[in-house]
């Protein structure tokens, strides 16, 4: 049902096919590199899983492989950028390196972006706040899925929030996550096993409780964190549509129940009040705080003495954001990055439109 | 059961108490606005009914009524603020406006917050950045109520987070909440009326799910936003953490299980990490990335979609973050503010010990 690939021969194949529809050599390396980390991070829905599903944004003219990326407002600690249609995988790094480059120089950069697309893993471009003693920030708007608290219509993304801070000798805090009850690549998980969705994931057409892993196909909608309102809904709503806000509002994207669709056969919707899709970034110099080093001692303190926590019983202990990931890093990185049949058939379908072969 | 007090009366009563423990004139007026904010609102749990809880901190010699606010480090956008052991209700305030002043020089402002205590209700403060037209944030961290997932130890407190946007015609997008399922106020609620919680609010002390109300007094935890692993506990969890990080270990407060209690006759956590409870503030200006006009008539037109977002059945209507608490204030400075026969009796101790009375 699936096969085993080397780091370096999926990315061999991405790069490729990332150069065949135009790029540049430097933002196909960056589009690889920011699309597979999802692969190594075990995020399998964000990662080279979804390379046909920008190059069929490519085929319909809604990617453009050679944008020219602009900042079109700024002052000493905020940028707005235009992506100017390109690559998310490639939009989002160069607005991360504004929000860094403002942290040096005023202590903290916010850069909102917009008239771009799909950015991989918010942890991704977080992450990249880390080598410089930063906390770095990402967050995006998506298509609509989800349904407000007392509401049965799609009007937000599963928006997710990622947050990276550094430690001492304990590996970094990174927390991504998307701000809805489950993602929908969980949902996809179960379409493949025919399985139930646990009650709280997912609302039918009709705005009720709903077991059907298939839901979304039929009217349903995803539901936000919370689940319902007797179990905080209406905070999972605040937060995604919080992210909405940041990502699109502030930048000029489009948001809302407006906000572009990932695949390239869902007509756009109508009347869109800006342009593409939108993120935000923030990035935090720690000695802007207190020194690096002292805050790096407390971030190891906390880590230890979370991780030290009494577990409840069935469990062997408890993760630090990031946990999961890290550890699935080194057993990808050394054992390969599985990938199901079904996502090879339609890579090959892709590879094939440009003389690649996975 | 209750009684009911103009906001005048409540207002004069608890401006006098601030005095008579030695805050200044200005001190005393700025808690008491602060402190009354959670009334007018309908957040009972953080108003005056903690007035008692603060004056028994300032018996106690941990809270200082004459505090020397201090930066004790800064950049053009950051600062780190030393509360001196203030009350959170004034030290909140004055570090909110540091940060509103650095955004109006540099596009956003960002100030972590060490030797301070509880705050009052994170919105207040959120909501000082609407009038200068920026986005305002506010967060604090806690004593410990909450375990993180796989956990049954009391690790973070129910730390809040606040965001409040401008918008145009609209009224403004408020967003404030605990980073758990449910407050410790709403289980208040139940106590009182000797009624279940639903299971998912709580934990009891071996870490099984619990509907009892007053499962805190007997060992239990309360849960993150998500309630358990399956419906996201660990984004509450990682949002809790988040809100401890920023608040406590970037300024140099007490983080995590050390953080300070709020009833006095509690003792102190032993070897403790930092001073006090932490905060974190944020303000961004909206013109730092584009203009207030055009962001606001966009505003106007994500609430006015949301607002119309198709009601699931028993439903009349979809709210917009901030709504019901609005709706509160405007009944509650018409017809005053409900307080119960036992806040009124612990009020009137405080009183008697200054020569005042509700």
């Amino acid at each position: 049902m699936e096969k085993v690939f080397s780091y370096a021969h999926l990315y061999n194949f991405t790069q490729s096919i990332f150069k065949a529809i135009g790029c540049s050599d430097a933002d196909a390396t960056t589009a690889t590199t920011t699309l597979l980390s999802a692969d190594v991070r075990g995020i399998d829905s964000h990662g080279v899983a979804r390379l046909t599903g920008y190059i069929r944004l490519w085929d319909a003219k809604r990617i453009n492989a050679t944008p020219d990326i602009k900042t079109v407002h700024e002052t000493p600690s905020t940028a707005v950028v235009d992506g100017d249609a390109g690559l998310g995988l490639v939009v989002a790094p160069h607005a991360m390196q504004i929000a860094i480059d403002k942290a040096r120089n005023v202590g903290t950069g916010w850069v909102s972006v917009k008239n771009s697309n799909h950015f991989g893993i918010a942890g991704f471009h977080a992450m990249m706040a880390l080598e410089h003693d930063m906390i770095g920030i990402a967050m995006t708007n998506a298509s609509a899925l989800v349904a407000p608290t007392f509401s049965t219509e799609r009007m937000l993304g599963t928006n997710p929030i990622a947050v990276a801070i550094p430690a001492g000798n304990q590996p970094p805090f990174v927390a991504d996550f998307a701000t809805t009850t489950a993602a929908n690549g969980k949902l996809e998980l179960l379409q493949r096993k025919n399985a139930a969705a646990p009650i709280g994931w997912v609302q039918d057409k009709e705005g009720n409780d709903s077991t059907d892993a298939n839901a979304l196909k039929t009217g349903g909608v995803l539901l936000p964190l919370g689940s319902d309102r007797e179990h905080g809904s209406h905070k999972g709503y605040a937060l995604g549509s919080i992210v909405d806000i940041f990502s699109a509002v502030l930048s000029g994207a489009s948001y809302g129940p407006w906000a572009p669709p990932f695949p390239a056969y869902v007509p756009m919707p109508l009347n869109m009040p800006g342009q593409g899709l939108g993120h935000f970034f923030g990035a935090m110099r720690i000695d802007a705080f207190r020194t690096a080093e002292e805050f790096k001692h407390h971030m190891d303190n906390w880590i230890e003495r979370f991780r030290s926590a009494t577990p409840a019983p069935g469990h062997e202990k408890v993760l630090i954001p990031g946990d999961p990931e890290r550890e699935m890093e080194v057993i990808r990185m050394k054992e390969g990055i599985p990938v199901t049949e079904s996502v090879i058939a339609e890579l090959n379908i892709v590879g094939e439109q440009f003389g690649y072969r996975l």
